[in-house]
């Protein structure tokens, strides 16, 4: 099954498993597919083809098994529980991730953050952030595989080089500068302000024809 | 030709654009696929396919002309230049977006800040944010139409509801509540605890068959 896992299809099993993680904790037993469509914004319909794709069984009448269902997205996509990532770049985007709350559904942990000039940091910030020179140390002994990269743009490329050289296969970018996956190293470019130029573009060509 | 524009066209393009604007001001006159291949991370056959597919011209042995390139570019994307955006939720994710370097290639810029509680603000910041109860009337005011929603998780429903009703028409959701597009509002939405375990789901399955 695992090698016709496409993105999308990835991206929507793990919103339904943080859905699923949360109903849990609610107490639900049994949730419908519209209820899952909607929490993730898709069509219900869309719902169950994903889950009888994955033979993820479900009666109609009663809604799929909660614990049923978690069990089995766990075995498709891997156990991420306790994994750690660190954050390369302590300034504003880095700090204030440090600081997401929406983490805390996650199944991962911030373990530190690095930056040049350590300080000047928030006294709430509850996160430790060492000297960019104990990054390769650290993510060794401590088997880290992911990284955030919020460094200033100046410094984009050989901060990548370094996460690279200090062992690190998946890095998520916030920097403007659009770094490349190679055979060893997923990279996932996030940049703000290309997002803001394409909805302006969206926003602008939708009102040609809408409202 | 704008018809025929897909979303990952359209980001390449605005990609392009912001590299063209890049060379201009440091005096360059003509570029090359292969160098804005390199720039935006694909391959220099996709930029010179891109090119053609826009009949935008260019001589393999010279270069591409950066001043046409970027004039045909405006006319297929749309003038944002001087284009507003706001903020609403002024937390640790807001702040550090409203100071976020990035932005200054872009052609648009921050207009104003909005929260419940506009108090606690560094010191640093130039935003003028205001109390949220001022939102529709300014957003009438300065005719703006994209935002970035930045608020707690609890309270991302009605703020999105209070953005659509302040004319907002292009969203850029920030929380982890996945919000929906409709005919009047177009959603983007960056959950960076679903991309986060996303990489971690790839990093996992790419060490299987790799290194």
């Amino acid at each position: 099954m695992r090698g016709t896992l496409n993105k999308e299809l990835v991206i929507r099993l793990l919103k339904y498993r943080r859905i699923l993680t949360q109903l849990k904790s609610l107490g639900f037993e049994k949730v419908f597919s519209n209820n899952l469509g909607d929490a993730i914004g898709v069509a219900p319909a869309l719902v169950r083809k994903d889950f009888s794709l994955l033979v993820l069984g479900g009666n109609k009448r009663g809604g799929y098994n909660i614990d049923y269902l978690s069990e089995q997205l766990g075995l498709i996509l891997g156990k991420t529980n306790e994994q750690k990532i660190i954050i390369l770049g302590m300034g504003k985007i880095g700090t204030a991730i440090a600081q997401y709350k929406g983490f805390l559904q996650g199944d991962f942990e911030v373990a530190a953050g690095f930056d040049v000039r350590p300080v000047g940091l928030p006294e709430s910030l509850s996160l430790k952030v060492y000297p960019i020179e104990e990054l390769a140390a650290f993510c060794n002994a401590n088997s880290i595989q992911v990284a955030i990269l919020a460094v200033p743009e100046e410094v984009a490329t050989e901060s990548h080089k370094l996460l690279k050289d200090s062992g690190i296969r998946g890095i998520l970018n916030f920097t403007p500068v659009e770094l490349k996956t190679t055979p060893n190293c997923i990279i996932h470019n996030i940049n703000i302000g290309v997002e803001i130029e394409n909805l302006f573009f969206q926003v602008i060509r939708n009102g040609l024809s809408g409202a």
